[in-house]
């Protein structure tokens, strides 16, 4: 049994405990300084009000006032912020870790610089580490809805970074039979591919929202929505090309395309847009 | 204006009359022995049966038994057979073509030869050819249905061959701005790319069957879906690998993919698996 802390108690962070509490480890969910309501709530009875699903008996839950004592003798860190919380991860968490104690990240997307390359997060904070420090920081990405792995749908995502003896051990916690993770050293490739997907999907859902717009036209509009996909499995493998990641990673990110389309925010925006 | 002969009348070919005729060229569609009761219907009144749509005005008809009437300078040849037509078109209708009329292929898929290897159908065809024959075999692939097609649903497609310069000619001659041709010289990487999803469309439809199977269980089912979809993408690039093709071709296989888990053949046959 091991100990995991959760740093940020979004839905994503929390759909996590359903697989490590199921593995038998301690688990500690701590709030960030938005989360209060949510803490409360899982408090009284372990129902999480964005998530909308009931977490395992057993997980203990922290505010942020008790960060150091959700973080004592734990094993594993997980940062389980959004990306709105990148920074603040970075300023007020990474200075007080143990350096010798993996941190892995949920956070999805990458930041761009003023110059405009693009950084991913596990880079980013990486580089705001202390000169000398040894934390590692590994990260997840892949298809995978919180409500879906919370309902114990199959799940098939990626972990990656840079120590793969780590990364195997961090998997040991949380594989299951249904949380099945492949695990790469290639992080810019991972964490580029499953960023890119979300405005690829935007684009490839306005084919869903202009099908709707003309209605039941007799026209099944499978092709544009098609070639809209292809077209952005294609864009995407040129930008992995470019930011340095391997061409396999490409199957995260079309399988994070095919779920975004699916059932993600961005397909909102994109059938918004194809309505018109 | 060019002349383009369609031997096979089947809905792929027949869907492929809509930018040929608006791209204003002579359209001549030849039915094979098996396309007796289409072409009667489509001489009677322009209506596919198989299809389900009319076809434009203008296309001139034949029954095989005039095969070299309807070859009489034509400029390109399109083979619109079946799978279960290609040893048809290779033992009667390869041998009487005139070697420098090009032939652009629809049918999709491979065969397996006895030793287990694949091959592609132009490749098959090249080898059926007399020696020192230059007839030139290209070929499509690609996420189309002919119904989206003839519906002038956006559709992105590739054609392949190995002749650069004949391929543009012959994307001319069919491009509109609803039919998009990506060309490639790599034969085996597209031809493979778009035989391949079938399978993996039966795969990936499996767990929209299960879903279905399960009923309103309150769970989405978008990750099982994607996960299936992501292994899909991964075990196409490893097999594209292996048969010699360029990993981009990819896209064709991933677009391809999603389009027939959306609407194809394959899709109802996983879909039952799935329900049991």
């Amino acid at each position: 049994m091991s100990v995991v802390t959760l740093i940020g108690s979004g839905q994503m962070a929390s759909a996590l405990t359903f697989p490590l509490i199921e593995n038998g480890h301690e688990v500690r969910l701590v709030g960030s300084p938005l989360d209060g309501e949510i803490i409360d709530r899982l408090r009284q009875d372990r129902y999480h009000i964005n998530l909308k699903r009931t977490l395992h008996d057993g997980i203990r839950y922290y505010k942020i006032e008790d960060l150091n004592e959700s973080l004592k003798d734990t094993d594993l860190i997980v940062c389980g912020v959004s990306s709105f919380g990148v920074d603040w991860f970075a300023d007020e968490i990474l200075p007080v870790l143990n350096e010798d104690i993996p941190v892995l990240s949920v956070t999805k997307g990458m930041l761009n610089e003023e110059d405009g390359s693009l950084v991913t997060y596990p880079e980013y904070w990486e580089r705001k580490l202390p000169t000398g420090s040894k934390l590692g920081i590994y990260a997840i990405g892949g298809p995978c809805t919180a409500r879906d792995l919370s309902d114990h749908d199959q799940s098939f995502v990626g972990f990656c970074g840079r120590n793969l003896e780590k990364l195997k051990w961090i998997r040991s916690l949380f594989e299951t039979d249904y949380y099945v993770i492949s695990l790469t050293e290639d992080v810019v490739g991972l964490e580029s591919a499953v960023a890119l997907k979300n405005g690829y999907a935007l684009g490839t859902a306005l084919a869903i929202g202009m099908a709707e717009k003309l209605g039941d036209d007799g026209v099944d509009h499978n092709n544009s929505e098609a070639a809209l996909f292809q077209q952005s499995v294609k864009e995407m493998m040129e930008l992995l090309k470019i930011v340095g990641g391997r061409p396999e990673n490409i199957m995260f990110a079309a399988g994070d395309l095919n779920v975004t389309v699916a059932a993600g925010r961005s397909r909102t925006v994109g059938l918004l847009l194809g309505k018109g």
